[in-house]
């Protein structure tokens, strides 16, 4: 038996995406989002949705262009200060005490200490509602060599990510192996045949 | 040191979305997709990806209607073939013995046996490139009962969710709880203030 639990932003996993932006002053700012996901593979692109009262969303629209850094499971207090307080208020960098890198490919900066990077230009912006949904086409990915395994891939083990699950407002750790993408299904295979 | 990866769809996490439609014959279909995530809260939407070969997305077109049904680590197998096998070859559903359940609010099938499901209408497409974003607004969720605790809420360690890592072509496991949103990071509140 299921019960419903009405119209909600129910899902699991939600990723959790720190967005990093320069303001009109060139300051640095990173934000914090749960709403977005890859959403094409060529060009490959990823998709924020951002609330307009945001101070990520105004410098978005005025420079085109963000990161996403993605934190490891040590990295969760600050990704989750990211969250909380406003870049018009304070430089939230120096709060939590991480370091901004300017990205050499896009107008916008990234944590350096966070394991891994996505270098985005906006193509889209799609008012939805309370959210704005923004496109990027990644550029570049740039990955910590301390997360790369022994032939050089990167190792989720070693990363270490995390994620969030919004119906119990709770992050959750990930990373036992379950398996191969487009092969543990095979079993059936002979049935449907 | 960070080594380059080049433009890729990296991301962690990404979900596993098992997105249900109905053909022009009203057959159920089922396919999995992991380029998508919540995209707004009010009204509460969610986003995903399709490429034009697939059947899901002629059915989509035609219905304007789908749902996502959120597996558990016992379903992984099922989950991934719905990743590989084609709707327009066979039923899905029947090759691994799970049953389609026609929503009452959406115009789709959903699978009965998963834990979480969302009933959504579409209300918007845009093409970028190998993949089209649907947004799909969420008219109801739905939880087993076997997935909420003794208050009646959902509850991650019972619905035992996966996700994939795109970079290594792995399923993982989540579901460890590391810390509330918006409060564990308030540790930095003292120095931002």
């Amino acid at each position: 038996m299921k019960t419903s639990l009405g119209a909600k932003t129910a899902a699991y996993p939600t990723p959790v995406f720190v967005v990093g932006t320069y303001d009109e002053k060139e300051r640095p700012n990173v934000m914090t989002v749960a709403w977005g996901g890859i959403c094409c593979s060529d060009p490959p692109c990823v998709s924020i949705a951002l609330r307009k009262a945001t101070y990520t969303y105004s410098n978005l629209e005025e420079r085109k262009a963000f990161t996403i850094s993605i934190p490891s499971t040590d990295q969760l207090e600050a990704a989750d200060y990211f969250g909380i307080a406003s870049g018009r208020d304070e430089d939230k960098f120096a709060t939590v005490g991480l370091t901004p890198a300017r990205s050499e490919l896009v107008d916008a900066p990234y944590v350096e200490e966070f394991p891994l990077v996505l270098e985005c230009r906006l193509v889209r912006a799609e008012e939805l509602g309370r959210h704005t949904l923004f496109v990027g086409e990644i550029l570049d990915v740039k990955i910590d060599d301390a997360c790369l395994d022994d032939e050089g891939k990167p190792d989720i083990e070693r990363l270490r990510p995390f994620g969030w699950a919004p119906l119990e407002n709770q992050y959750y750790a990930m990373g036992q192996k379950l398996g191969r993408g487009f092969s543990v299904g095979k079993v059936f295979e002979q049935k449907g045949s």
